[in-house]
């Protein structure tokens, strides 16, 4: 398959690229690095992003974050981020990317264990993983071309334990090859319109 | 209880409101009309509407549409009323009103069916009630002076019937009064956190 990953040198992004890289043509998207260059913030970007590609057979996103921060003090400003790259970057790349899409193909976003269970300060973050997988759950019935969508939601991961496991009190840790599966469950298998989640 | 009703003129909102205004100082709050006058896209304009009201024992928002249409040309454009109305306004009312809000009040925010099951051509806002029902977890765990927060997640609404029957076929049709009542556990009940499922 030609498979293109936005994110792939991101923490999760480089173990699924390490996982798909020995059986497929993969083409890592990135913001400045990479092998093709996208802000996923920007329309126009991923249109061109796509229309160098021409087609692709798999279209996986493992970019954006979001805003952790005191609920007490949060503005609308602090969340925009988190709406304009995770959300509405990933929402384009399926409105987009579907012509672009071949069929059969397929989109994994990436969404995350805080749209069910946030965590103290993750209240920006919440919101937008819940928007991704109602989302996925809206556009799996629409793709034309037996084209499939899947959102995974991690939990906290081992590869982020040493960044962020502070921000995150009692949540199991979750092994990076459990999170890959996810990723080759939805891009190798054929379920649609699933949140895979990988909690522990 | 004094409340303020954002959308009190809209089809939720006009039963809700006929529901709590016999035994509750109710405020109806709208964007040309009702007794008070609030844009809930316009951060600044909910600033200056909690302002005018002081505190209120009760905030309940059954304001903000969302875009229903065709998947294959959506784009972004179509999308952004919604996240600045139904989520960001939502969210807003929340992030701006809980330092008018008394101890002990509560907020009720309204999200929808669509973020579980996504209706045809209602990728928009499946997207909108998913992240406003992650929010509402979210901020639950996050308020302070004992003040709750829960969303209503209506079906399709007998009163809605006539207007949007067509986009929801298969849908079960949702008594007014049933859907009255899960704003009226939210509002006088001790509910927090909760997405209030009302979907048949």
């Amino acid at each position: 398959m030609k498979i293109v990953l936005i994110g792939g040198q991101g923490t999760i992004g480089k173990k699924v690229a390490a996982a798909l890289s020995p059986r497929h043509e993969l083409i890592i998207a990135g913001r400045n690095s990479g092998d093709i260059q996208v802000d996923i913030t920007v329309a126009a970007s991923i249109e061109n992003m796509f229309r160098q590609l021409k087609t692709v057979d798999a279209c996986i996103c493992t970019a954006g974050t979001g805003y952790y921060g005191d609920f007490q003090t949060m503005q609308q400003h602090h969340m925009m981020g988190g709406i304009e790259g995770k959300l509405m970057g990933q929402v384009n790349l399926v409105l987009i990317g579907k012509q672009y899409l071949t069929e059969g193909g397929s989109f994994t976003l990436t969404s995350g264990i805080a749209a069910e269970h946030p965590a103290k300060n993750g209240a920006s973050v919440a919101m937008i993983n819940g928007a991704v997988n109602s989302f996925v759950l809206a556009a799996a019935q629409e793709l034309k071309k037996d084209q499939r969508i899947n959102a995974v939601s991690p939990g906290l991961v081992e590869d982020s334990w040493e960044r962020y496991g502070a921000l995150f009190p009692g949540y199991n840790l979750v092994p990076m090859q459990k999170l890959v599966n996810a990723y080759l469950l939805s891009v190798e298998g054929a379920v649609d319109g699933k949140i895979i989640k990988v909690y522990s």
